[in-house]
């Protein structure tokens, strides 16, 4: 049986786990393995400043309240999308402004934002689907001509990058004023529930450390820059405890060859079944300004009926494969409150997207028996 | 040095997690520990519906969701406590109305929350401080008759009663419409971070589970209610990782023991302090109606800077204790929105509380050692 995932352990979460608890006597949040995790990211990818959270999601709480989301305020992002990217914003009274995919990726369509502008735009959050870059050159330049703040959903996107036109490489999660990583078990770096905020724009450096403080000053006053602490503004319990943070470190560690051979896995694929492109089922497609994480290889059918038999298809031969997304301008939460444009290219991935297994773990011969099965099944129909 | 507090580890925790992360290849949330935990209890404490969440702030945030609380709703709670117990509501836009706290015990008043109320009043939010219960029929009966919801920020009440007029015993956070725990380090039975929510109103059970699953109704899915699932509501991850599950069990199989323990080390404070009274210091107060869950042993000194003296020679002697919560209505987040009266009790219980050390591996000869340093300054002076 080839499942879709697999949770990869690289043998030291539970030692450190150990160390926290034992050792440390510090398990709830931000010790020890809290700030060797954010000085990781930080250095590893200059970030400007980084906190954990107990999930990408309120990852994208906290940069909810740093744009100051208030009832009425606009916030554009794809319909193709998990919903947590819209809760966030729907928690704090935005109204959701939803824009296409492209056609050629399940990714935001950067030529439809300007038009979803309005005065009442307050922030743009384009996720990097499958951990591929969106165009950041496009989405910031717009983003600045109208004043609007601009939020990376990163949750795949660890350890990417994006080339625009000045040539430079740079870290995906480290272009927008705000972004947020994600580290749920089916991520390329995980631990179990977790996520990251950055924040690069540092206007917003000291309030996010007090949001994330329950919305006191305390993390000042531990570095003695004042006297006592309190209640100076809004906030939750974002910080995850040392344990999460304690697993979460053992897999950094590991994360080159995890990469290395993530990569090697959806080249495997990519050329495997490169062929079935001539059958009308679509390959990922990795724009020249992206560079690639192999977070995720996905197929994308003619229709959902092809997908659907196609997930039968594999089931029989005991290969698990998933969709995801629905549209959310289609939901049930948010149909009625939909009033934009169709949005062809969002129905067509929610219709026809599959992903493929792809995890650490997943050896050449289970690629390969996953490859012969999608062949066998696309040239023999 | 006695510390004012220490973790205390059962010795199966991390166990449990390895458990989690190499046998059932579980991590994210809502797996075999979290079923455990929620179980555990439902039947242990009669609560009707349980979730774990990443903190009680979240839990409380998730009540504040199900209360419906809009901008310019107010709620009415305690002035002294911890920021959570406001913030959830804020975060949602409510307005505050701060409750003095009773002369002989910092929790609130109940004799003075009805004049408090107005048409805009969405919920009382009554904190078991120290542990010790609030009048629940007193609350109860006033929320009743103006339609009000009660949300138990039962944060330190953990395995705790309430006997009102009806002498039936009731277990803390099963009285309320909703109720939260929590289960950080500080706490009696521990998580790092981690808290849970208690649906005691039917109305609420199946919004929670939605709201708890980012808004989805994937948890009516995996039990075959539905055929497919989406975005339904609004929501958040408010799920921990099935590691912090883990390590929760492992306590909870211990939670008898553990409280044998601390009310072992409660009682021998307080007859050992119990002639202090007679000196102008205060020493815990548990009404008729309340058990005890030794959750915390406080002394009330006569003056902010008999505080300050007595902490300062505590320390002198390699004891640490520790003062927390200033009022919440003077706070520099809130004061300039605070329209009320002076809340003279609260600001005693912010001068002139003083929290002892008490943990489970605190010995006796450490305590008396405490009970002797206490007793010798205060006597002497």
């Amino acid at each position: 049986m080839i499942d879709f995932n697999k949770p990869y352990l690289t043998g030291k979460e539970v030692h450190y786990i150990y160390d926290a608890v034992h050792n440390e006597l510090h398990i709830s949040g931000n010790g020890k393995y809290t700030k060797l995790c954010q000085e990781f990211f930080e250095k590893q990818y200059g970030f400007r400043k980084c906190l954990l959270t107990t999930s990408c999601t309120t990852a994208l709480e906290m940069a909810a309240i740093l744009c100051d989301i208030k009832p009425g305020d606009e916030v554009i992002m794809p319909s193709y999308t998990f919903v947590s990217t819209a809760n966030a914003f729907v928690l704090h009274g935005a109204r959701i402004v939803f824009c296409d995919s492209k056609s050629y990726h399940p990714s935001i369509d950067e030529y439809k934002i300007e038009e979803l502008i309005t005065p009442k735009t307050k922030a743009i959050v384009p996720v990097h689907y499958a951990g591929t870059a969106c165009d950041m050159d496009k989405i910031m330049t717009i983003a600045n001509r109208h004043n609007i703040l601009v939020v990376e959903d990163a949750a795949q996107a660890i350890d990417n990058y994006y080339t625009g036109e000045d040539s430079i490489k740079k870290t995906l999660g480290s272009i927008g004023h705000l972004a947020a990583f994600s580290f749920h078990e089916t991520k390329n770096v995980i631990s179990g529930e977790g996520g990251m905020l950055v924040i690069n724009d540092p206007q917003f450096e000291k309030r996010a450390e007090i949001i994330w403080e329950k919305g006191t000053n305390r993390a000042a006053f531990f570095r003695g820059e004042i006297d006592k602490y309190g209640w100076v503004d809004k906030g939750s319990s974002f910080l995850p405890s040392e344990i999460i943070a304690a697993f979460l470190f053992a897999q950094l560690e590991n994360i080159e060859k995890i990469q290395a051979r993530r990569i090697e896995t959806w080249n495997r694929y990519y050329n495997g079944l490169k062929i079935i492109e001539n059958y009308g089922i679509g390959l990922p497609y990795i724009p020249d300004f992206s560079g690639n994480n192999a977070h995720m290889f996905y197929l994308v059918c003619p229709s959902l009926e092809a997908r659907t038999k196609l997930i039968e298809h594999l089931k029989n031969n005991d290969i698990y494969t998933v969709f995801h997304y629905l549209s959310l301008h289609k939901s049930v939460f948010y149909n009625t409150q939909y009033k934009g444009k169709e949005l062809p290219n969002s129905d067509l991935y929610s219709d026809c997207l599959l992903r493929l297994p792809l995890f650490f773990e997943l050896s050449n011969a289970e690629i390969d028996f996953v490859i012969e099965k999608i062949l066998n099944y696309i040239m023999n129909k």
